[in-house]
């Protein structure tokens, strides 16, 4: 997809003949909104409701306790890991879903420490970048505390960082600001010359770009539920451990349900065989099936081409958007922070704004667009941000975005910062 | 409530006069069922299906993003707790609703060692009880382990083991299997007096019997949304600490919800004011209001009494319940595991059976009576645990469960079982 539209009916085209089309059937989408922020919260899947439905009123309210046995509730956790394992890279029985994204990175990134320095206690730095989510980073500062250890925060390259005092590296695939994507193959292996292991955060990644965790020797991933892979707000997240270190691993947070033998009731604990020891708690059985439904939404991607057809899809959106912004917006002086290459762009595009990209977001939004806005700090520049979501994403919604975001530099609470800055 | 009913009809004349009896209609039970089982899955509110369906529809479909700020979501967690409070005798702000009771009691357990040992650093023990439910006792093993401590398991008295070594108490209020509950005012008061931090967990106790945890002086508390607050199969659970803590207390689980300022994005960790500071990732928004509609349906007791009309009425219900097993049931010999003491006992009565505990529970859900079953371990008998919950059990509920039981154990898969022991 090379040629990129150069009018709107151009892009009315591309969506008649987009052989993803029917993937958009799949969602209740509001009436009158172009979102561009399924990188933040996915959209409603029509199946979810129904389902929740049906959960709630014949699992829980006529089958009660049983369920935990005949509607497959502790069954959950796997069974909707297994099918985001397929997103990734990864095989039956490697993935669970469970918890927030940030206690599973707790739980991998003790695992990955612990392992990393039994086989070299010389090692203490976890090295990240300063651009990661933070949550990344609290929780990393949190177990370089407890592990007597220090996080060191990169800026610009990673590479040159990874030596033999590192234990782990932890990244996030796709970073939440920019949009930048790193190489994962490339990292992971310039981090295991240098000894240490890697922990990869795929809550941009995961539904939206081609990740192979086997093919890039990733020892351990976590990923986000509510965004990509539309599994609802504050949807549970998910977890993966290599095999060669899933059974050998010990993780902190041992909770019954990460137990060998839950229902033993044993007073003491022994770790599930696999990825399963990395389950804490009572498993959330409505969010689990929420989930569930959001995922099935990417999946019913693959006979159509799968991960890749979404990917190319993605890319194409996210080029039109390049393009057209050049083309309406260059004398605004925004600056576009996310890479053109489409080896290092995820699937959004991020751009810092003159003035006061919060009034700049109301006002579109209020223009039927919905992206996202992040604040500048410290005498940055704030942000928007838009995510190209294949699934529902049309190229019209490309389209008529930047003529919205156009018409909103132009106009309402933006006006006076576009006129102090002497463009019309 | 010290007359107990002598035949069917005095429980039915006493449900008649039972100011309690209209609660029972806040909730969707299955027909045909005496549900005994409410201290392991609550039942399900008439409440929460729609709450759902608006969340999901309204809210999450076409409010999407930005409903975590115009429907509230990022507030659910402390709402939610506050309303907890009211339970347990904490204040507004002092209780939040987050991830599950393992990873809730990893904060505390955490924050309660640190604590004490920067009181004293010699003390190397966590103690608790071998009868402690199993996931406390793995996430303490997790915690000893770490901080290179012994966590000691009693059994029998606790108090005589609080000495000068002791960090942290560990204690379930009401024990999961026998429905024995602790003293917490005395055992606090003692632990204290040792100069031990104490950590309640209060699954079996919120919203089935008072708990003040400020007239107690705890210092720590964790509990359960999916049994007695009918919050729904793996919901949320809570989180308290006393103030004179919260504000001091690190927990290692510093995910960015438990930022001072979230949104800020910082890449250092600064933790919230008070118990906010034990919220971790992205709040489960459809769980979470899932709990609130559970919640409520123990609040509707406020106008009624509250949680003492409730406590009064559990104890009705099990006193009766007591006596009818003794009247129908002694000759089975079954041992009844639970304190007679109203001052020492829970919700719910556990009894020892002799022969296949699960063939007759299975027998007994088929005559329309669930409880819950616990396989015996080395060589104990097998175990029912039936619970009392005010809000929709009825005192003729009880008589026909008890004439279950025995029917019970009279027919069935059971039946070979009492003919080898001999009974009729």
């Amino acid at each position: 997809m090379s040629l990129l539209p150069t009018c709107r009916d151009d892009c009315l085209a591309l969506d008649a003949a987009d052989p993803l089309r029917a993937l958009r059937e799949q969602f209740d989408l509001p009436p009158d909104v172009i979102y561009l922020d399924g990188n933040s919260l996915g959209v409603l899947p029509r199946a979810t409701l129904p389902r929740l439905q049906r959960v709630i009123a014949e699992e829980w309210g006529r089958g009660l306790i049983g369920s935990w046995n005949h509607a497959g509730w502790m069954e959950l956790p796997r069974q909707v890991g297994d099918k985001i394992a397929r997103l990734i890279g990864a095989r039956p029985g490697e993935v669970v879903a469970a918890d927030s994204t940030s206690i599973n990175l707790y739980k991998v990134l003790a695992a990955a420490i612990e392992l990393a320095r039994q086989r070299d206690p010389r090692r203490t730095l976890i090295v990240s970048e300063r651009e990661n989510f933070p949550t990344d980073l609290y929780i990393a500062q949190s177990l370089a505390a407890q592990n007597g250890m220090t996080l060191r925060l990169v800026d610009g390259e990673v590479a040159p960082h990874l030596n033999e005092q590192v234990a782990v590296l932890l990244l996030t695939h796709v970073n939440y600001r920019s949009g930048a994507m790193h190489d994962m193959a490339a990292l992971t292996a310039q981090a295991h010359a240098a000894g240490a292991l890697t922990v990869w955060d795929l809550a941009h990644s995961a539904g939206a770009v081609p990740v192979d965790l086997h093919a890039a020797d990733a020892d351990f991933a976590i990923g986000c539920g509510y965004k990509y892979l539309n599994g609802g707000p504050g949807a549970p997240a998910f977890v993966w451990a290599h095999p060669r270190h899933a059974d050998r691993v010990q993780q902190p947070l041992s909770g019954w349900i990460g137990h060998a033998a839950p229902f033993a009731f044993s007073p003491d604990y022994q770790p599930a065989a696999g990825s399963a020891r990395f389950l804490c708690g009572t498993p959330p059985v409505l969010a689990l099936h929420a989930l569930d439904c959001g995922v099935d939404t990417v999946l019913a991607a693959e006979p159509l081409g799968g991960v890749a057809a979404l990917r190319a899809k993605s890319l194409a959106l996210a080029d039109l958007f390049l393009a057209r912004l050049r083309e309406r917006l260059d004398r605004f002086s925004i600056r576009i922070l996310t890479p053109q290459d489409h080896a290092r762009r995820g699937s959004q595009v991020s751009f810092a704004v003159p003035g006061d990209g919060f009034a700049l977001m109301r006002e579109l939004i209020d223009r039927g667009v919905v992206g996202d806005f992040r604040a500048g700090v410290d005498g940055q520049p704030d942000l928007l941000r838009f995510g190209f979501t294949p699934l529902y994403v049309r190229f019209v919604d490309v389209w008529d975005a930047v003529e919205a975001i156009h018409a909103a530099m132009l106009g309402g609470a933006h006006k006076q910062t576009v006129a102090r800055l002497g463009v019309t």
